[in-house]
């Protein structure tokens, strides 16, 4: 867990006010900047002590070989992992001939802060030399979100009480030695050295000294080059001097200060990769990159950058009083999801972005199901790219559903170029609800929009294929019900099951969306050989689909035959993550539940279940489920509030606002939890703020626990920028844009929203229908107490 | 499929008249011979060209890594994978000086006999080498069941026409060269060279040289000794010479024969190996192994081996007439299960006895289910002594329980040494019915010989530990009903699963077997820490087994909502086996059963299910058995046989008969399927003669089919010899014993049977309820036309 007096609450920035050498690698993960195709873990510039270091390009990665003791049918055999790039965020520094290391010598002070609304990661440090030299060093980095191809770095030592010779190397450096992280050495010798050099060399501009060194990966066969450009300031005599080699190139710069001189290094860099495109063009893409920063220079690229970041924030900033740390938490949530996905540009958004090399820097369906549904009503533009990806890896997704004996096109599990690579399928393959997760963000782009744009151009091709899976993996019994057989839905403690709700819910609504959109776009669903007959079996099987519900307990079934399995025996298993002490076999046939599931289908299907049956499944269904998983909290922190738990919906969404500020699951180092980080803003705006807009009417009906004073966040709806301003007693309306307007639901009351006209109501009463539940021993989340 | 012409038909012999190169390798598992302790694959005298080269010795094994792509709590990371040891069998020729190698020069005859009654396997070869000289060679290979250390070769040469001068290379060779099977590269190189020599020393005896090689394995640090010992006769001058390195030996042997002379060597090998003795122990045990098999020569070695095979036809025969292949087949497979078990003393019976390397050598419930059954009936000491590696092992069991958060003893899916080494769960440690099989397999030969022995030593442990094992798999539902979650019964094609019908009668037996043993030996319950309550616990369970019932299809299934799956499409999957062309989650999710499943329960468990849920059994499911597995057609040949589909049940037996001899399966090379040929007797005498020993008592219900003019077999019970002779009107009970007797029921009626007063009585007359059912396309086992 993170020392929260390190980490003191600010709401507009995370700063660190000193340096904890076992904090590193978590730290590096909260201080990654990205703009989604460039990613710089938040290493020291001097790259030494490291966590983890890490430099990323969004999609490139390094095949591996899967390996199985018992392989099947349809295993995958290759799998795909994100590489360390070049990295070109080192700057070492030598005060006379002592390497500024934080190890040694003493650090008198030591801060970083990221500057949420700078969009940059700022440093300071002062330090005196093992000889007793005492310096300043105050470094800035940044990667552009208005540049896409760049990032950069200022740094500025300072002589503080005496004269000193420092020499500065900036450099790039591929191939980094890392920690190892694979049991297997075959998989460790792959990634060992992922990197071959293509080329390398040594540039030389008016006032500026560089290299550019180009790679490709050994088996994945991707190419890439990393560009770097120093400008130096310098009272005095200054050398410059630049060496490359094949896996580093560096830019040596000496000088000789007196007391409260200043040497300040700008090192623009510049990246590029692509799968295509030939050396001497990746070589010309850096090259420009590099003459656009230095154009805009560095204060350009921060005005850029400052200016970026307003009009994000804007339209999507969300304002909490009464719980700083919520407040903080969910400003940071919204940066690393927009670092995520912001130029990501029809790539796809990994699981921690692209800040860690956890999951392999693989995709799920959290990308969907998560941090979409956030960008979809705050940035709607790096939603549409995302899903754009997805459209163009429709056909390894039909190859996939080709090899699994089914129709259209099955996404996969998890991937970083669009082939499956998951290598256990019960919770891979069999998590078939995955296609749904795409289907239901296409269609919810549609509906919060307003627009077509994406639907013609990706979306249907999506919708159809996805529904033509869903009838190969669904059969009809002799009543006439559709079914969904041998699939693992989002509780991955229970698999290949019948009938998981969420996963039939999603299969309908799919199929329903689908033969929807093809009545919208004829000649674009003829294109694809949807008949009116096909059409007409996705409503029907849509129609038609099975909820199993257990009459005795009145309550419904997270799958069939669920609430007649054995229960978990939670005293005999003390130790979480149960999936590390308990095998798949005890976990599967229990009534145990590792994160939201059914309660995941109340929030996304609201009007499948009763308000009697969401009160039952909270009911039933927590003490049950041990959120062993990150995606778990904002989920229930949302049916908590949506059944009137209100301040048990706060705890959980303080779980899910601090799972990495506070390292809950102990793996921030390997990156952030994107899908947690979003679901800090689905927590406020859909648990609190109780918005949902399913069938195309916004409804909110919003809630604040004892404690929060004022919740007040704003969604692009249609084009109009909507904000809701919650107290305890009343909300109030706006639509921020000049003459907008807007219909929605208050408590179920339509309210019409005219821009300059606010309209402000009293919050409905609330009545939780059963009393607030317990959670399995020692898995409540954490009490915010006031 | 090996071609019928090369292999006449022969009662007592398995005869191949030509030499095909490509049917090496399953003439090598055909031609094996074993005593269960050694084991020789059917290689050429001289080594090359060969499918696999293969010696084994029971038990002797190397460690290997399990690899995962995604690994998981409790999953096994070392495997166990038989070695091929040190190769005695060698003995190389050249002529003048050209290699005998069948690949050259002109073959004029080749002829290898399996002789089932001297146990012997004879070769007889007439080559003429590329430069025209023409030899005769004879070799007889046997491994003795007499003297279990011992095997031996002797081998012949003959000048057919004119002078020659030969050289014999007599060999010992570890290490052997071996085609790769494992695509893993780790796994491999584990394999490729697993011995490391310890001791390599020439002996030299009066009229006979030698050698010995000691080597370890380099993992699992197992210890072994081969020693050979070469007697040399020909005419005139003949030079003896004996070299030895680190992994070979060798005796050469150079004379020159006249036309119409012979040289004739004698081999005698012997084999030892241990995990604990040191290694003069082993290399002595070797050197007295030798000594006996000298002392008794060659004639005397054939003479035992003669005399052994005598008394186990005497007692374990199996007469068909109207069939003369299923004849052959049968004794055929009495011969290789009579091999496989004969002489393990307390080491396990693997799966492909020790003919091969299929299945990395691991022992199945293939043995308990199958082998044991035909053993108990025929070889009673060798059941008894596989039963006794089992109990042996039962700690390694406790365990693996423990780990898996079970109590009592949860025996390994598949091993070698008694550690679970099956990588893939939901088919390997999900297979829980292991247990009750092993269970069954002691109770079986408790009732089956009348003796307690075996209970007192060793099955009472096993018989509690499982019984505790099933109470913590088991919970009984809010009626009082006793279910198992999650698990997998014999079918494959049907994992994890609720309420297994199979695992549950079985758990069931296993645990009012525990109950009632417990009752017999009251002081061995109380010192394993049963008590009184502990047992009540396991005759309750025991008695509210679930058994799930489709009520509006009127039939039993297989697992609970097994009726309910969606169909498989058989149109649409024409390739067999299916695992090859199509996932698990498709094959898991369907009503498609790789093989017989419940079917088999209706066997094991007959007062389970009326005649007419038989009926009905057989006509839902064979429809959708794919008989994807060698361990199927036997039992679908006993219920189609007990629910009077006789002509069925004989294309059954012969399916399951000629799995080897016809290489149904296409993988006889790597070993001789085991169950299956015990499965040929047990479709034999539990299907065609109804023999059934449930609850204790004996009963039979003959029926021939067509074509089948006679059946006469013997089995042992309760120490008495019992011979049924059955024709299609009548059967005649004997007991072969002086003075013995023994009470039986013959078609429901209660005859008494004394040595000396054979019984004979009518054949009952069969009323099939149904009509015959339907395979899936093209699975209809092939039909024996007369």
């Amino acid at each position: 867990m993170i020392a929260q007096d390190a980490f003191p609450v600010d709401p507009w920035q995370v700063r660190e006010t000193r340096l904890d050498l076992d904090l590193l690698g978590s730290a590096e993960s909260v201080f990654a900047l990205s703009n989604g195709h460039i990613g710089f873990r938040g290493n020291l510039d001097e790259g030494e002590p490291h966590g983890l270091p890490g430099t990323y390009l969004n999609s490139f990665y390094e095949e591996r070989p899967l390996p199985y003791a018992e392989a099947g049918y349809g295993y995958p055999e290759v799998g795909q992992t994100v590489v360390n790039v070049t990295d070109g965020k080192i700057v070492r520094l030598f005060v006379d001939d002592e390497p500024f290391d934080v190890r040694y010598g003493t650090l008198l002070a030591h801060e970083r802060v990221l500057d949420l609304r700078a969009g940059t990661l700022t440093r300071t440090a002062e330090w005196v030399s093992p000889a007793g030299k005492r310096i300043r060093v105050r470094s800035t980095r940044l990667v552009s979100f208005v540049q896409r191809a760049v990032a950069a770095v200022e740094y500025v030592v300072e002589a503080v009480d005496a004269g000193v010779r420092l020499t500065l190397q900036s450099e790039l450096v591929a191939n980094q030695a890392m920690p190892r992280t694979a049991d297997d050495p075959r998989v460790a010798a792959v990634l060992e050295s992922p990197l071959v050099c293509v080329e390398h060399d040594t540039t030389r501009l008016e006032g500026s000294s560089g290299a550019t060194l180009v790679h490709r990966t050994r088996v994945s066969g991707l190419q890439m080059a990393a560009g770097m450009e120093n400008h130096v300031h310098a009272p005095g005599r200054v050398d410059v001097e630049t060496q490359d080699a094949e896996d580093w190139a560096r830019t040596t710069v000496v000088c000789a200060l007196e007391a409260g001189q200043e040497l300040r290094l700008t090192k623009y860099l510049a990246y590029g990769w692509s799968a295509l495109r030939s050396r001497p063009a990746l070589r010309d893409q850096v090259a420009g990159a590099l003459a656009g920063a230095r154009f805009t220079g560095f204060e350009g690229l921060l005005r850029e950058q400052r200016e970026y970041l307003a009009e994000f924030w804007d339209a999507a900033d969300v304002h909490v009083e009464g719980d700083a740390e919520v407040q903080q938490a969910v400003r940071f949530a919204l940066f690393h999801v927009l670092q995520a996905g912001a130029r990501a540009e029809q790539r796809g958004i990994p699981a921690k972005g692209l800040t860690g090399p956890g999951y392999d820097g693989h995709i799920f369906w959290d990308t969907e199901a998560y941090v979409l549904p956030v960008l979809t009503y705050t940035a709607p533009r790096a939603a549409a790219d995302a899903l754009r990806w997805r459209a163009r890896t429709v056909d390894d997704a039909r190859q996939r559903a080709r090899e699994l004996g089914l129709s259209g096109a099955a996404f996969p599990w998890r991937t970083i170029r669009g082939q499956e690579s998951s290598g256990y399928w019960p919770a891979g393959t069999a998590a078939f609800h995955v296609n749904a997760d795409i289907a239901a963000a296409v269609e919810r782009y549609r509906v919060a929009t307003g627009s077509l744009e994406l639907e013609t151009d990706g979306g249907l091709v999506v919708l159809v294929e996805t529904a033509r899976l869903w009838m190969s993996l669904g059969h009809h019994d002799a009543q006439g019900r559709w079914h969904v057989a041998g699939v693992t839905g989002p509780d991955e403690y229970t698999a290949v099951v019948v009938d998981n709700v969420f996963t039939n819910l999603g299969a309908a609504q799919n199929l329903l969306a689908a033969a929807r959109a093809c009545v919208r776009q004829p000649d674009l669903a003829r294109s694809l050989g949807v008949t009116l007959e096909e059409q007409a079996t996705w409503r029907d099987a849509g129609g038609a689909v099975a909820v199993p519900y257990d009459e005795d307990l009145r309550v419904h079934q997270q799958c069939e035959g669920f609430t007649r399995r054995p229960e978990w025996d939670f005293a005999a298993n003390p130790h979480y993550p149960l999936l590390l002490h308990s095998p798949y076999f005890d976990l599967y046939r229990k009534q145990v539940v590792k994160q939201a599931d059914l309660q995941m289908a109340l929030f996304w299907f609201p009007d499948a279940f009763s308000a009697q049956d969401k009160a039952r499944v909270v009911d039933y269904y927590e003490p049950r489920t041990v959120r062993d998983s990150s995606l778990s909290a904002a989920v229930q922190a949302i049916t908590a509030a949506e059944v009137g738990h209100l301040e048990l919906a706060h705890d959980y969404l303080y779980e899910a606002a601090t799972v990495d500020l506070r390292d809950l699951h102990h793996n921030t180092g390997d990156g952030l939890h994107m899908a947690s980080l979003a679901g800090t803003w689905l927590a406020l705006v859909h648990g609190l703020g109780g918005m949902r807009d399913n069938g195309g009417t916004l409804r909110f009906d919003p809630h604040l626990p004892e404690g929060l004073t004022r919740l007040r966040f704003t969604i692009r709806w249609h084009e109009v920028k909507l904000s809701v301003d919650i107290t305890p007693e009343e909300v109030t309306y706006a639509a921020r844009d000049h003459g907008s307007s807007l219909t929605l639901l208050h408590a179920g009351q339509e309210v019409t929203v005219r821009s300059g006209e606010p309209v402000t109501l009293p919050v409905a009463p609330v009545h939780p229908l059963l009393p607030r539940p317990a959670q399995p021993p020692g898995r409540a989340p954490v009490h915010r107490d006031h």
